[in-house]
């Protein structure tokens, strides 16, 4: 039924040409949780183009994170490498366009065709961001870049969540005194592959490395395995050598002990996990408000059935026999 | 099947006998998310027991929200009223007993048998306090009590949520300049029923009063129906007369106006809705958990196959037909 739409048919060709308009309105439909996105991700066919890597940047608002994309995506470009670009902001209400206005850096990456960015806002129906932002990643992926960078504001459990789908995880701090950093409890601390001072021309930068050395290392796993670095940087500049070193340094490590392939083995399994809970939860809600059901809702209303049995019969096929 | 268990079948009987410690088992499978809870709902029948009045009382903490409940426990039972009260706690790990410990003033109504009080902690597996919170009120109901008062702490969305499901809505407030109620974005003003500047021999009582007043009139319905007063107490004084004077009346307003009425009948719709969805939800989570998708995982974790059609395979009931 959904396959049969044409805007849907197309999309995959024009996918495959690297068609940026068809990727912005298959990014458009899974915002607004659209079914056609549904329909449309099964035509993109798996394994047609090599995994991007994917790298997530979080931290406080003010620490700088905008800054130090722009740097990335320049110096990413500069060795010759493609990328994907999504910025989360859950609290706006704007997307796309109306938010990379404030974007002024990014400006610069806009009419270079091998860099597609992309603001996402939370305007989905069900669910939210951090289901769309790992299918937003998926059809990015599609095209065939080199990298995504996935970037979310804040430090609570919803930007820990969307971090976590990355294969590498940035987190940006400003400078300070650390104390914010020990008192998260949304577990920013367990989840960094990698810690960012930024503006480290300015007081606190070598307190803020300090406290965060010292909050790793009450985990007592800290230096087995990987023990996440942190790096002093100057966004602003330009200047991210040490950043990407660190980077590529971590993807070597993650990819040699066959922690990348464990990553993106769980990340499969959970998006699948959401794409079947989020479409049954469409379906529900939808039948939920079935004119089939006007009599029994009447019912419950007007407390003839109980809100339990009436679901009982829901969810038995029968409402029919309450009524 | 699940109503052959002995504990399910007794509990009806335990419940119309008055039993404190059914009434407590119940409430704990709700908050443990138990699918016995659902069995034991069933058998809870319908138009037994008066529906009891449904208090919510929400504040930002330090507003003496307890004190509040306490004194308006005291004063009702005087009036030879039963009651049942849930004090709702999203961030504490602990439940029942643990933290009434802390509620020292409740103590005196711990060993009344006309007064049932519970806490309630985020420990359900799905959905939340938000659901389980009507669920418990229904329970209670079924208990027979005159009055059910719900007390949540905070001013967030979720504890708006959970005071929306009540008759009426008491929003307690310390003195103050009033500033942070005209900048919460959570509609708490749109809710109130009834606000309570507690407290009110404290500097800033008659200010926060006029701030409140003044972010009412900002609304254009106000003084259409029902305007929220805005009442001065001092509740560890014990004296609320006040306040249960408010209450009384929009009580009798809610009634005559009808609006009491529409808000039950919305009220169980949601609570259809929200059983409904949490056992779909626990269902779809048990079957994604099945031994015989091994293989489909598999697949899906080693990239042969998309999460999107693995989802589709599932969603038509046929996962053999990938692998």
């Amino acid at each position: 039924l959904l396959n049969s739409s044409p805007d849907v048919g197309q999309l995959r060709t024009q996918i495959a040409k690297r068609d940026r308009q068809a990727l912005a309105r298959l990014l458009t439909w899974i915002e607004a949780g659209d079914p056609q996105a549904d329909a449309a991700e099964l035509q993109l066919e798996e394994g047609c183009t090599p995994e991007a890597y994917v790298v997530g940047i979080t931290g406080a608002p003010g620490a700088g994170k905008s800054t130090l994309v722009n740097a990335l995506v320049s110096t990413l470009r500069n060795r010759g490498s493609s990328m994907g670009v999504i910025a989360v902001d859950p609290s706006s209400p704007y997307t796309g366009g109306a938010m990379l206005g404030d974007r002024v850096r990014m400006v610069e990456h806009l009419t270079d065709e091998h860099v597609f960015i992309r603001s996402m806002a939370n305007r989905g129906q069900l669910g939210g961001l951090a289901e769309a932002v790992p299918r937003a990643v998926r059809a990015m992926q599609s095209f065939g870049f080199d990298w995504i960078l996935v970037e979310t504001v804040g430090v609570g459990q919803v930007e820990v969540d969307i971090a976590k789908a990355a294969d590498s995880i940035i987190v940006v701090v400003p400078p300070g005194s650390g104390d914010d950093i020990q008192a998260s409890k949304s577990g920013i601390l367990e989840v960094a592959d990698l810690f960012v001072v930024n503006k480290a021309d300015c007081v606190g930068a070598e307190d803020m490395k300090r406290a965060i050395i010292a909050a790793l290392k009450m985990n007592p796993n800290y230096e087995i395995g990987w023990s996440a670095p942190v790096v002093l940087a100057v966004a602003s500049t330009g200047d991210v050598a040490d950043v990407i070193e660190s980077l590529d340094r971590h993807r070597s490590h993650a990819s040699d002990s066959g922690e990348l392939v464990q990553r993106r083995r769980r990340r499969r399994i959970a998006e699948w996990r959401s794409d079947v809970i989020r479409q049954i939860l469409q379906r529900t809600n939808s039948d939920l408000d079935s004119p089939d059901l006007d009599s029994l809702r009447d019912q419950v209303a007007a407390s003839a059935v109980s809100p339990a049995a009436a679901a009982r019969a829901f969810l038995d096929g029968e409402p029919g026999r309450l009524y």
